[in-house]
């Protein structure tokens, strides 16, 4: 991972069949911690801390917040009144902090995979669950995510996906199966988020998990999030629900919703959430009919 | 440039100080003309032809689109009937392309700073400028666009600003004493287009670029777009006007003026247009005052 003509720079191979990479270069010392997971942690001067994953970049502290208000405002604020959160994946604790800003929010389930990965983000990475994981809403689940939702007989207003890449251990996030599950967990007028991928760069894939959510759920769109370390064009989020009529929450009633609740995004407006649904024209053909069903 | 460790990649860094690097596989041999300009051709997997000049990845057969489409079609339609145009720099021939689609559009006036850019740009990538070279609408003046705007007593409706980078010879592209003359240029409703960096990485610069056009137009907003090869988030572009009429055409308007222009964009629809104005909190902070004026 560490570039050999300089240990300074850490690279991130974005995809190697399309040859692509990242690069950030740490400011200080570089972390390495071993084991179902490995872990690389260092500084940089424009993202701050940084996690890389199995050697994918992760998270950094200066750009995760435009991920996880995404991820949880988008969803929790078009329904309106989410009560009980499922977050499949979340180990860093970024989506169960900004989920837990919402005063109606009374449970989160998280269930993450790996221990290990809670508790090295609780360690190196505080500042990203910031209280979390002390909130007596959350609890915390230790089981593959894919087994959760197949078992459970919980229902949520809001099932939250934060899978890793759709590839190997994460794959299983994906697919009809494993969405014909979460369909069933939905209590009426619920919603379920997850994270879809770079659309430029995997337009195929993207297409076909298009397809996959069409298949599952009556009403279904896609948003968008450009996040910096996320790097190949915009991130693609879904957001499938059995009640269209989150679709159509105006700005307004968006606003008062965010004002009720009381915090302050850094990220999120009643206008970048009706913005993220505009999908750019070599997105929205990829999305086929399934974006036409949900408009 | 080249990756010492491995030729095939080709590597950019977007920011030393900030420690931040791009790299893309050559699927073949690579070009290197050296000259005014450094111009490096070379094929990859994932985003077809790329070239780089002086470093930075100017533009990628697979992507160009998002950025030639968002600087022609945003200000031409939110106008609606731009006869005359100036292009300062664009010598790769993508905006002009994009801006010649429009039928109303009489005369385009392309100022590049040097010669060569365009001869290699016609010969090494002919498919970006898709004959607007040879396009009797199109007039090539090679000079120094910060020269030729203090200069020229021709009038424009629309001024499209293609700089690079605002450091080095760029710089005249940007700041106060440049929109000064812009401004001076711009028939009744005429609107200006920049290319306004990458705010989360540049994010002082941004902030005082925002105050600058705000020093010089009474109206004046930003829009984004995400370019995959652009790393670092999304890029931002200022739209300047004496006229803020433009920014409230509603989408009907603009799907009816697409019509009669009678072509099909690949990244540019209304809603891209309306949703590419919603500032996420982050950036709307660094703009101030300048966008709730321009509200």
């Amino acid at each position: 991972m560490t570039d050999e003509a300089d240990g300074r720079w850490i690279v991130e191979t974005v995809t190697e069949a399309q040859g692509f990479r990242t690069a950030l270069a740490a400011s200080g010392p570089v972390t390495t911690v071993e084991g179902v997971h490995d872990l690389v942690l260092f500084d940089n001067a424009a993202f701050g801390r940084v996690m890389v994953l199995d050697g994918a970049i992760q998270l950094t502290t200066a750009d995760e917040f435009i991920y996880h208000e995404a991820m949880a405002h988008v969803g929790l604020l078009a329904h309106g009144d989410v009560r009980r959160v499922l977050i499949i994946g979340g180990g860093d604790g970024g989506i169960a902090r900004e989920v837990l800003r919402h005063p109606c929010v009374e449970a989160v389930t998280l269930v993450e995979i790996d221990r290990a990965v809670i508790d090295l983000a609780a360690a190196h990475l505080p500042q990203v669950s910031a209280g979390a994981f002390d909130d007596p809403r959350l609890a915390i689940v230790i089981e593959d995510g894919a087994r959760f939702v197949s078992r459970t007989e919980a229902r949520f207003d809001a099932v939250i996906v934060d899978s890793p890449d759709p590839i190997g251990p994460g794959a299983a996030l994906f697919g009809r199966d494993f969405y014909q599950c979460c369909s069933g967990l939905l209590a009426d007028g619920g919603v379920m988020i997850t994270q879809s991928g770079m659309p430029f760069l995997n337009q195929d894939w993207f297409a076909r998990h298009a397809s996959d959510l069409a298949a599952v759920f009556p009403a279904r769109r896609f948003f968008l999030t450009t996040v910096p370390t996320y790097t190949g064009g915009p991130m693609a989020h879904g957001f499938a629900t059995h009640d269209p009529a989150v679709f159509s929450v105006s700005e307004e009633a968006l606003a008062a919703r965010l004002a009720a609740a009381g915090f302050a995004p850094f990220y999120w407006t009643p206008e970048v959430h009706r913005a993220a649904f505009a999908l750019p024209g070599y997105i929205a053909r990829l999305v086929g009919d399934g974006r036409a069903a949900a408009a």
